[in-house]
């Protein structure tokens, strides 16, 4: 019974994904000068219904009224933005590069405050300002520093020893770029982002398109 | 009704992201030697429940019991595995770098033949043997070559043009990384890849966390 209750507090992942999606249409249509907005006009610009959208905004204990500046702000705090978070990415390969060359996290209230390698060669440098440490010292780094969020872009072989690190260190989320599947434990959040399952998503949706066609083809013969 | 008719044969969002997770985990379970394995078995591992593995793989027209490697191709060839994919990368900046450079997808039958970028000084390099052309051909390569999906990971400014290029030269699937939404257009699939909103749902799980550790400790006093 105990755990019906608890898992009834947690949302679902579609809505937990819908959440920025909203936040994100809000935040450009602020800046196009949108005063008040409909969940009907929310809604086609996200190609979804104005059902799901009110639904969803009742589901996370609903808004007074559509003010898009109040709107925005709202769904920035159910997605947490309201805190300063502050982050460390684990792996310095292109991945890493890239999201810490990534414009829009600071946008967000997401600052990466290190990088960390194994590579020797890379320690002392920095990428877009951010210091390259080496990975021997990550421990004592995150019990002495506050971090929110550990961003694994490392090879699949070396991620679950960093989970488990973040995990003993306290850190509350770690976002994971590693071709393997990490699971929330002891506290932790985790966001597992498999480039190659989103790319299997867009495959199944070209051949379930196909067969669609091919079955559409044969019905009008 | 027609509507109606033709996307009951589109499965839901969920299962079509569900699927990647299936066979992947499937694909580590005949590497481990796994012979023949049980939904719960699968469920266990993905941490979903058997009734749903049984349901996803019903929706999808049925396999013929467990056997690993049966399971495993069934799955694949629902995807749209089976066919070999080829794959241009728009943009060659840290991102696009990191996907020129995964090595996970040829494995998965996708192959990038084709970088482009519109910086004139990138122009007869190469990035992991993938040649970089100039975006001023990006049309004549599409129109001249077999490609089914378009990779953007160029800023969000010129992904609306690539993209609209990519429909009218019949590419089926794009797949952007560009922080725009991009929609599904004649026949052309899309699947968006937001690093933002993946950050901000991970945001979102741990702020739902919190309130809940919070609201626990408030009815424990």
């Amino acid at each position: 019974m105990e755990e019906k209750t608890l898992s009834k507090k947690k949302v679902s992942n579609a809505l937990a994904r819908r959440l920025p999606v909203y936040y994100r249409n809000v935040c450009a249509m602020v800046t196009e000068g949108v005063q008040n907005l409909t969940s009907a006009e929310l809604a086609a610009r996200i190609g979804n219904t104005s059902a799901q959208v009110r639904q969803d905004f009742y589901t996370c204990g609903g808004v007074n009224g559509y003010n898009a500046v109040v709107l925005k702000d709202w769904l920035g705090a159910k997605i947490g933005l309201e805190n300063r978070k502050q982050m460390v990415v684990v792996g310095t390969g292109n991945l890493g590069r890239a999201i810490i060359s990534f414009k829009g996290f600071n946008k967000l209230n997401f600052f990466i405050d290190a990088a960390f390698d194994s590579d020797l060669m890379l320690k002392g440098m920095q990428i877009n300002g951010v210091p390259i440490l080496n990975v021997s010292i990550l421990e004592k780094y995150l019990l002495e520093n506050k971090v929110d969020i550990l961003v694994i872009t490392t090879p699949a072989g070396a991620a679950q020893e960093i989970f488990e690190m973040a995990v003993k260190c306290g850190v509350k989320g770690v976002w994971n770029f590693a071709p393997v599947d990490l699971r929330p434990k002891e506290g932790v959040e985790v966001e597992n982002m498999h480039l190659g399952d989103s790319l299997m998503t867009l495959s199944f949706r070209i051949r379930e398109k196909e067969e669609n066609q091919a079955l559409k083809e044969k019905q009008q013969k």
